[in-house]
């Protein structure tokens, strides 16, 4: 028989799904995390794969088995995996009366679908990108307020551990100390997500991406016009009236500008912007932990809406 | 009598004054360099006030005093002082025989003023972030191939001695350590050069400014369209083209990006791009070292010029 | 009346007090804290100050007085001021019921001396360096197990905010990015606090502090040699014994070392060693957040003391 | 017929050979260097493997072949690469009439050996860690002035590039930035060299390592105790009659300390010292550049006297 209290976090070896555990270990609706991955080395528990968790992290370590996790009590499953094995195992899990989280189906991100969430059985983890990108526009859109015409420009810069843990060349320290540049330009694979969400039009977004010294966080810089002037006090208005009542979300007043270090550890999303003198050009500039709101918090989150609890809990 | 190997360099207490003073004491034109500060507490040589220097750095220090300068045998006087300052200065220095490097008159751009600097006795060192954007934009504004309706977007991001080096709440280390932060939006100080050396119209330009985490570089990245479809190849022809003959111009092959270490400790500026699939879309991405390039190399590569010689001259 | 769920803590604005804040505001038997600060500018509560606790900081700021403290109900204050000023308040706070935390009298180190702690009403808050090298250093001291004539080499590094928030030639952010260095050798305020809870002689010891690059974290590296040849199982295991029932400290297992990440963002202190081939020469290395477990957090582990709940409470 | 002013330089892909490239390129009494590495990946110079030298940096670029060296007219050869590769050339390129740096017979550390040097044809490069911590103490030990009973304990801290350029786990930007970590604790493979060189016995000297989160530097901090009590004037007498005519050697005055950033990007010694009121117990810090002074600029250092020309040419 499932038990809401279970869980199965299967991958666990990556940044996402190191961040998970961290929150699920604390998080009061769960009494029984069990972790899965391809290799235990021989560790029982997963303190002894991380040591930094010692004191706290005493929860079970498994070799992955679809059978093991389908054999167990565990009423959800956090996949923490490679595209590829996530879209692998997601259809056996359902066949049991699991809820998963990641992979496709109803998109998860919590301020704009927060009833399809909580109802859902499987579910989509955005992009990190994406989420900075989608949050800030969506104020912007269901208000009819961009010009049609012109383009929408996001800026985006993530720290490294966005780009995973795998040891690559160009993450090397003394590749990436002191640097930052861009890449990816043109071809992000987040670019589908953004106007899926958005409803915008391919040729009228660009979409760039850049790797920052730093580790964690994301901070996207967006470039709109607007349809009809607009006053900074009603941008703000707008979009604290589009996020009232969504926990995770700040809006900056204006005239102050989010920054990294204030949603570093966080899973808050936090949104500014600036407007020049007519009223008609618009910077936003959105600002979220990439492991936090951009990936392990937001499934959290999800998993928190889908159990009808607070969708902070065990978030702040 | 003047003498062309005599310099006077004014203000060597921030970090262009700095790292003027280390160009020049490895400059095989300039046989006397002297500095003059406002408070010497006591010190007579440069290595005295900077311990990094000792063994290659031994040139005298000097209380500033306009009279002391205008006295000596220089030719040249580099002003590494504050805005205030130059402009008060500079007349005075002109009335006598010298060369002043700084301030208004000449715009120091050596990629596309040589022969003006060339005969110029007065020089503006342009800004770092100015530097960036217009030698990313106008082979495009010379060549007529930007959209006239669209937007050019400049998304400017600089390490933390272009801030300066007073001690500042917000450049303290554990301020700036993993944090990154956009500032000044629609109000940063290098707009009007901007749109004076590319001819652009004020709407049609937003320039936005954000702090890195590292110690030194400039990396713009700049969205435009184009006004008729381009290809690749066509696109770096017409760079190359345009900074042929240049030395401290690199434009990177069509697919590669610059990036932010490959220019630190130099005084290049590197030029790359990517364009959409229909040709249309552009995005620029300029780099260059804020203190080389953007400031004191480029002061020398002026010196450099105004003197006759080489311009990379002590610039490698 | 006072009333142990309400606190006052002042001094807000420095790291310490910020990360105490931070604490104590999640803290479950704390329900009214107020904040107090010389200078509110106008704000009324903690997040109008510190935009980044926007969403969970609450808490109400006001103009630090002496009478408004004693007037108001709180049974603890938490002082987060300089030395000096925390010297001249906590005697009259102390003529209320107040119970006080910092300055002198009962040394806080929960490891070495819970009782004293629960029964203190005035407690002194340990330095970050001297928490760590008397917590690596004690089980050997306890045990008789240092060499007499030999020294003790202390060599301890610390982050950034271990040097305050005040802005600083050498804590701007381009003066320590990429640096490192020693000072105060010879000099460092904490080594009387060492010799007193070592029971160490002066002449014996040598205690080393540097500057990392790094925003948070201390790492001391401590060279002793002892008294008779030991075996690795029987260092570790002495450690494990002396440090049984300590929650947040954590014994390396031999031939793994503590790094400075696996503690940050925490309140423990970990602990490791080596231990050459004839057991005479040890190098324990001993490591800790100076904010969490050097400073703020530890605060908190002696008020959770003093009120008689678990030592960890809120501490994870 | 070989001709002194053609080199050849194996092994160019590692931070050591990129060095070493870099300041090759600019020696005035290089003439043609030619570059060979195992692997051209079809470029046929330098600047294609290494965009950051465009401009700079046209020297050919070979496939790697015994016969093709020995057929060049190259008088020199520089071995960067790893130990059982170079212990394996070296042989056969020293049966031609070249001159080999790298590997073993006369230990070139050129302020210890400078007439050696001079004459020998193959030349071992000291390791990073070693020639700092066997400058600081050289001076003391041929002084006969260490106790002879005490320990002589050498902390020292690595940036990022002495580990090499191959990815690895704990070398990835998210594990390094803000870590500091000691390792090889009593296992480290300098250990010989430093006992060599400074004639200590083991059982007196512990030598640990730490690892920085910078690119660039070593800085080592070791504990002596003197034989007879000194004064500061008379230690740093010692140390500048030392080291007098060694221009790549700096001294610190007493009571100032050496730091990283100072020696970054050049090939400087710099030592600086404090001692304790009694005169008995002296700190030593030592620091340069591990890829300077600690690899690549140290060999062109023995090439300069190896030619019997100024050691420093081409390093300042």
């Amino acid at each position: 028989m499932r038990d809401v209290r279970h869980i199965a976090v299967v991958g666990v070896t990556g940044y996402t799904g190191f961040e998970l555990a961290k929150i699920l270990l604390r998080h009061p609706a769960v009494e029984k995390p069990v972790f899965y991955v391809r290799d235990t080395n021989g560790a029982k528990c997963l303190s002894e794969l991380f040591p930094q968790l010692r004191g706290w992290g005493e929860a079970p370590l498994r070799p992955f088995s679809l059978d093991a996790i389908t054999a167990s009590k565990a009423a959800t499953a956090f996949l923490a995996t490679p595209h590829e094995v996530s879209a692998e195992m997601a259809p056996a899990l359902l066949e049991t009366e699991m809820r998963v989280v990641d992979s496709e189906a109803v998109y998860g991100l919590p301020e704009l679908y927060p009833e399809k969430i909580a109802g859902a059985r499987l579910l989509a983890n955005p992009g990190c990108y994406a989420t900075s990108v989608i949050l800030a526009l969506r104020p912007l859109v269901d208000a009819n307020l961009l010009h049609a015409d012109s383009s929408v420009i996001c800026d985006c810069k993530s720290g490294a551990s966005g780009a995973g843990k795998d040891p690559r060349r160009d993450l090397h320290f003394v590749e990436l100390d002191e640097n930052f540049k861009a890449y990816s330009l043109f071809s992000h694979r987040h670019t589908p997500e953004i106007l899926d969400h958005t409803g915008l039009r391919e040729e009228k977004v660009v979409f760039s991406t850049h790797l920052l010294p730093v580790a964690r966080g994301i901070l996207s810089t967006i470039y709109v016009t607007l349809d009809s002037p607009q006053s900074p006090e009603a941008v703000e208005l707008l979009y604290r009236k589009f996020y009232a009542g969504r926990p995770m979300m700040r809006v900056s007043s204006a005239g102050t500008l989010p920054e990294l270090q204030h949603v570093a550890h966080t899973n808050f999303c936090d949104i500014g912007f600036a407007l020049d003198n007519a009223g008609r050009r618009l910077i936003l500039v959105s600002c979220l932990d990439n492991l936090g709101k951009g990936a392990a918090g937001q499934a959290v989150q999800n998993f928190n809406l889908m159990l009808g609890i607070k969708e902070q809990t065990a978030l702040q």
